[in-house]
This record gives structure tokens, C-alpha cells and sequence, in this order.
């Protein structure tokens, strides 16, 4: 029975040097959020498939991978868990789990793989990391500037360069829909559309609008005051009269004034035509994009009525997420793949392995990350090419010479010289050589 | 429609301190492995549902979380995926994907969830974690003894009290079988009985191999042989003259010898009566108990076959696995909650709100863990018992009288004692007390 080695489409191995790059980056990240104080939650890989179903919409239900029942349930091909499909509907359970268990207001940050049964393709997996933050319970414009803040630290440390973030608030657009007299029912879809002026023409996104219904007058002084130069000036202008809008251009106001200080003035901007396409945001909204990335590196936003919508408690609530795939794939290249080794130590015949086990015990004592030779060749040269292979810094050479003068050769692979050590001092010398002393 | 809120059935939900001491164990084991030079590896959460049926016998097969195909094959009620069940099949799969891509030897730990379907229980959960570590490509007992030495290493810096090693051979009881005149079709079943001598009394044990179909004098002397106080000279005089035996002997005798100056010896045993279930073992076996806890906390052994026999190249093999649910449960508990916060800052009104955030970063660069009051309460007392649930050491107040003084008030949460420091000495003076100073 043939079978395919790689792994299952959409999904990858993480070998040494990527598990680490991405642990690595992961650890940042981590260490970012904590200090903002909020705190780690990891929800099992799958949950009950009620759940989940439902709550992403009927298009993205169909990617929702489902586990089937087992035993003799299994016959009935029917479903009764699925994976976890991203991290706001396991963080509502949550939240209605163990509602004052949990600190008020509740911070949490996870990172951890989801799943979606999408067409695998460039850049775009089936099993990929997601990191999520989100503060539970705070209505306060600082809940959004902490997780606003707390993102562009993370993505500043990971060192992603010149990135920008663009800012709005869904009243503001709620206010523009109104100011340019789009009729209630036709508010969702016109935002639809709207969500399509960073890839589509003006002329194109004026012809979606007429297409569904709104007058062309209405829809041409729409999109123009979303992407003239001076935007910004024509909404203020266009919301002067408008409660909602006029909160939203307060809320747009406070955020940038609060982050002010952390985030410098030309990586922020009011962006009266940023959307995002979810429907649940209620307030303030994000997100982040890097020179030469397509779509965004992060984004977030307000979303008060979402965790009851999703079965948790009514809560206000906000949050971000960082693109981890699509920040790992900007991440500066490591310099030179590190070695395996520190300390590589030879075993020339049996009689000598339990020595030589003992010298790379020393080693590791001494801080290295140290082996033996395992293979079954006895002639140096052969046993010095792994060493080298697994990029070792120093061989330890143990034989008969070195048995019958108490000594150990401490060979630097990198100059080739060789330096006779009493045994009883090789861990304070190699502690030393590893310092670099 | 109703929806239960507590994870799926033998999931759990891990909460910042539980999820916290599951990482630092699992950072101290990382951290161990990683300096005998193993390497990691990451393998997707499902495999082809072909790679993982038929690999582990028919009643584990059925404890396998099989997925759904998707879209128009969704009806079809059939899986084509399935969760990851351990980390062997999928070890064996990437050593036939990445051949010589890998280092040989290809030393390398994983620490990961993986899911059975088996009935939870108390300690026995669906999803649970597993650390393996293996060496393939290396027929050296260094390798067996390298795997049994980082092992022990992680065990006691993960601080479990007063472990045991349980050594034995598969050639010590094929040879034993052979001393004792069990027909060799027997020797499966046999092997299972002895394998219950730490469960079933010695004459349950010998009832069960006399139903199998062994004499009852032999079987005797086989249990008196495994049981005896002298148990391991009536052994070593009982293989003298079987060839398998011999090398048996000679192999955990190498073993021991190896491990010698970093295990001691009275934390170590050649144990005869050691069988370990799985078949597929065929050199060294060992196992690790611990007081108090029924079973082993850790166990592996030199399987040379397997990785072929599971689609992958045809490579010696030795390995090891730590039970790290059970030793999470022995590792003494946390001395105290931690904190959630270093640093707590009030925001006492509004227009104050952008200078208090403005300190909390300043806190943060300070090192500590800060965060903003994001409540509602203008009220100083509900502030300050904020910062005392969150754990705080130190609580920034900045109201209208440290506004026009040009200071903030740092409160000790401990002591309640209250000192006005320059906005401008913030970061420093805060340096200073964070580190005890």
C-alpha cells in the first residue's frame, strides 16, 4: 500500500531551524503581551461542534474541519466535535465557563494553530498559528490603546519594518451612511463595498454601489470623500451634523491621542474608509499594514455585542490579532544556520565510550550542548567530519595517548588547533572557551 | 438552544496558571534535551488517515478522532484525516519524507498534544500532552544510554522526588523463554503475562500461564526465576548457556555501565521481570517509576525495526517518552499565586487618562508587567482594590494634585506606604524598586 510521506495538504513539519525562527518569534511576542499584563489561555484543538457551527457565517461553516463520532457511532458518518476554527469563539465559552472565576476585566493572549479546510496556496494553510489579544469587560478607549499598543510593540520587536497602522471607528462610517442618505437596509452591503477601495478603482466601487441600488449622485460623492486627497477634512466635514459620527470622530480622536506617545505620528493615521469586512465590530476599529504585503498584518478592533452573540456573557469587549504567518514570512532571515553542537566528542573504541559518555556530560555541564559520536566508525577523521557537519565549535578527542596521560584534546574546529586538558580541569575550560574567554 | 460551556469531554481549558507551570515544565525539559543535542521537530495535528490505521492493533485503531471529508464528500459520512495519535507514526513519516535532508543520527524531541478517543478518566485525558525524544541511525548503546541520561536529567531538574529506573533487555526474555522451554509461539502471550508481575500476585501470574498452555513446573520457575529475591542471579545463571541471553546481559550491563556516573546506583536496577507492553521493542527496555504513582512516569528502549515497519526507512531506533501529565501532577505547586500585574496605575478622570497610559509605559519599560485601571470607577479605594486582586507590587496614583506638582505617587501595595517621585525619575526610581533595591 502506497503511501505519501509529506504531510497532509495545507500543513507543514516544522523542522529544527523553523520551529525554532517561529518559536522564537512566539516568545516575543509573549513576553510583549505579559508585560502589558495580559495574561496566557489555551483552549483544547477541537470543541463541540455546536459550538462552533453557526457563528462564522454559511460560507465559512463549510471550512470548519469536524471530527466524526466513534465507536459504534461512527457508521452514522456523523460529526459531533470539530477543530477549532480561531480563537473568539473558544474565548467566549470561556468567558461564560468560568465568568468570575476569571480577573475583571479579563486580558488574555493566545497563540496556538486553527484550522480551515481553505484551498491551500501560497502563503495560505490549513493549520496555521493565530495570535489573539483581547480585553473582556472594559468600555474604555485605553482597553483599545493597550491592545493597539501592545500589537505595534510586538510587531516593532519582531523587527517588521516601517509598518502603519490605519485607524477608524465603525461610527464614523455608520455617520457617513447617513450623511450621504444611504437608505438602513442598504448599509451592510454598501459596506461591502466600500471594504473594496484598496484593490478596486473609485469608478469601479461607484458602479458596485449604483449596482445595488444607491443613487449615483449619492454614491460618487460617497467614494470621493473617502479617497481624496483631503478625506480626512471632507468626513470631519460631513460629520459635523451627525451624533453618530461625531462620536466616532471623538472615539478616532481619544485612541490616536492615547497612543500618541508609543506609536510616532507617520505609522498612525485616521483612515475614514478602512471597514474591515467582519460585521460585528461596534466601535473602533484597525489595522496594520507592511511595505509589500498584500492585505494586512494585523487588525482589530471594538466589539461589545459579539461574546453574547456567541453564547458568553454580555460583555464590552475589544481585541486584536497579529497575521503570525505573514509576519513570520517578513521576519529578517537568522544570520548562518546555528550549529547542532557546541561540544562534539569522539568515541574511538568501546573501551573508551564510557569515558567519553562522562566527557560530554562535563560539557554539558559547562553549558554546552554536547554528544558523543554515535556511529560505528573508530577512525577519527570519519568521526571529526560529523562534528563539523553538526557545526560543533570544539571536538573533544579521548584516545588511547589521551587515556594513558589523563588528558582530553580539545580540538576548536574552526582553527584546527588542539589543546591537551587535564581531565579533571576540561569543565572550567570549556566554560571558559564557550564564554569565548 | 442550550450549549454547554466546559470544554469537550476529556479537554481541558488551561488558564494563565495552570497553562504557566505546564510551560516552565515543559521550557525545563527543552531546555535538557536540547543540550544532549536533540533537536526540534513540529508535525501538523493530523496526518492522511491511511498513515496513522492498522499502525498501533485493532482496539487502539478505534480510539483514533477520525475527520470528516469536506464540502460535496461531507455527505459521504467518510474520513479522510485523523488526529495525530502519537508521535512515533508521525517521527517515522517525516524520517521517509526529509531522508537525508536529516542529520544522521537524527536526535530529536517533540512536546506536543496528541488525542484518543479513550474514556476520561481521573488523569487520563483525550487531548494530553506527550514528549518523546529518539535517536535514529545509531546501533550504539551510547545512543540508548544518551535517551536514558536526559530523561533521568529532565526528571530531576523538574524536581520529582526519589525516581527509579527499571532496566531490562528484549534479548533477556527471549532468552529467558528460551531457558524455561516456552515454545516459541507461546512467547507473545507469556510476555503479556509476565508483564502483569507488578499488578497480579505471582500465583495469579502462574494460573494465567498454565491457561495459555505452559506446564505448571515451567511456569513456576519462570515466575520464581522474575520474583525471587535473588531474582537477578537466578537470571544471570539461568541464561549462562543461551546465546540471546548472553548478549542480553551483556547489553544492560553496557547500559548501566554507561549511565553509571550520571544516574546512581541505587536510583537504577536491572529489572528481568520488566516487559514493557508494546511488541515492537527489541534490544534495551526501561521504565521509570515513581513513588505514590501507579504505573511509570517515563519508559522507552531500543526499537530497531519499527520505523520501516511503519513506512519509514529502514533505521536502528531508541527512544524514549516522558509522562508528562503525571509528572505535571507530581511537581510541587507554585509557592503562591503569582500576580497577574507589577504594576497597577489609576486613571482618575478622563482628561488624566492619556498621562496614565503614558506611565504604565514607562513602567513597562521599566520592566515591570503594567496596566492601566480600564474600569469605570473614578473612585481612588475601587482603584487601589483592583491592584491589590491583581497581585500588584506597586500602584502609580496620578490625580489633579500630582498633575500640578509634577509627580506620581507610587504606592507600596504591601506596606501602603506612599512616595511622590518626579514624573522625569519615574523609570528609574521604578528600576530601583522592581529590583528590590
Amino acid at each position: 500500500m502506497p503511501v505519501r510521506f509529506d504531510p497532509p495538504s495545507g500543513t507543514r513539519d516544522f523542522l529544527a531551524s523553523e520551529f525554532e525562527a517561529r518559536e522564537a518569534a512566539f516568545g516575543i511576542i509573549k513576553e510583549v503581551f505579559a508585560r502589558y499584563a495580559f495574561e496566557p489561555l489555551q483552549t483544547p484543538a477541537f470543541e463541540r461542534l455546536d459550538v462552533l457551527m453557526g457563528k462564522y457565517g454559511d460560507e465559512s461553516d463549510k471550512l470548519i474541519f469536524k471530527i466524526l463520532r466513534r465507536g459504534e457511532h461512527e457508521a452514522s458518518g456523523e460529526a459531533d466535535l470539530a477543530l477549532r476554527y480561531d480563537m473568539t469563539v473558544p474565548l467566549a465559552r470561556v468567558a461564560a465557563a468560568y465568568g468570575s472565576q476569571l480577573p475583571s476585566p479579563y486580558k488574555r493572549y493566545t497563540i496556538g494553530p486553527v484550522w480551515r479546510a481553505d484551498r491551500p496556496g501560497k502563503g495560505r494553510f490549513r493549520e496555521f498559528a493565530q495570535c489573539d489579544l483581547d480585553t473582556l469587560g472594559s468600555a474604555s478607549a485605553l482597553a483599545d490603546a493597550e491592545v493597539l499598543c501592545a500589537v505595534c510593540e510586538a510587531l516593532t520587536r519582531l523587527e517588521i519594518p516601517r509598518f502603519t497602522v490605519l485607524l477608524n471607528s465603525r461610527l464614523v462610517l455608520s455617520g457617513l451612511l447617513s450623511a450621504f442618505g444611504v437608505p438602513d437596509e442598504l448599509g451592510p452591503d454598501v459596506l461591502t463595498s466600500l471594504d473594496k477601495l484598496d484593490k478596486l478603482a473609485p469608478g469601479e466601487v461607484i458602479a458596485e454601489l449604483t449596482g445595488r441600488g444607491l443613487a449615483e449622485t449619492g454614491a460618487s460623492a460617497l467614494v470621493e470623500a473617502l479617497t481624496a486627497p483631503d478625506s480626512t477634512e471632507q468626513v470631519r466635514a460631513a460629520l459635523k451634523s451627525i451624533e453618530e459620527g461625531v462620536s466616532g470622530l471623538e472615539e478616532t480622536d481619544a485612541l490616536l491621542a492615547l497612543v500618541r506617545s508609543q506609536v510616532p505620528p507617520d505609522q498612525i493615521a485616521f483612515t475614514p474608509r478602512l471597514v474591515r469586512g467582519l460585521s460585528y465590530y461596534t466601535g473602533a476599529i484597525w489595522e496594520v499594514t507592511a511595505p509589500g504585503v498584500p492585505g494586512s498584518i494585523a487588525g482589530g478592533g471594538r466589539y461589545d455585542g459579539l461574546i453574547a452573540s456567541l453564547g458568553g456573557p454580555d460583555v464590552a469587549a475589544t481585541g486584536g490579532s497579529l497575521g503570525v504567518e505573514r509576519i513570520l514570512a517578513l521576519r529578517p532571515a537568522p544570520e548562518g544556520r546555528p550549529g547542532r553542537l557546541d561540544v562534539a566528542v569522539t568515541v574511538m573504541d568501546d573501551e573508551l565510550a564510557a569515558a567519553s559518555f562522562g566527557f560530554a556530560a562535563v560539557a554539558r555541564e559547562a553549558g554546552a550542548r554536547a554528544s558523543v559520536y554515535l556511529g560505528s566508525s573508530g577512525k577519527l577523521g570519519r568521526q571529526l567530519k560529523w562534528a563539523s557537519d553538526a557545526g560543533a565549535r570544539f571536538c573533544l578527542i579521548y584516545g588511547r595517548t589521551e587515556q594513558a596521560e589523563g588528558r582530553v584534546t580539545v580540538r576548536d574546529m574552526a582553527s584546527g588547533e588542539q589543546t591537551p586538558v587535564p581531565a579533571g580541569a576540561l569543565q572550567a575550560e570549556l566554560s571558559r572557551l564557550l564564554r569565548g574567554g
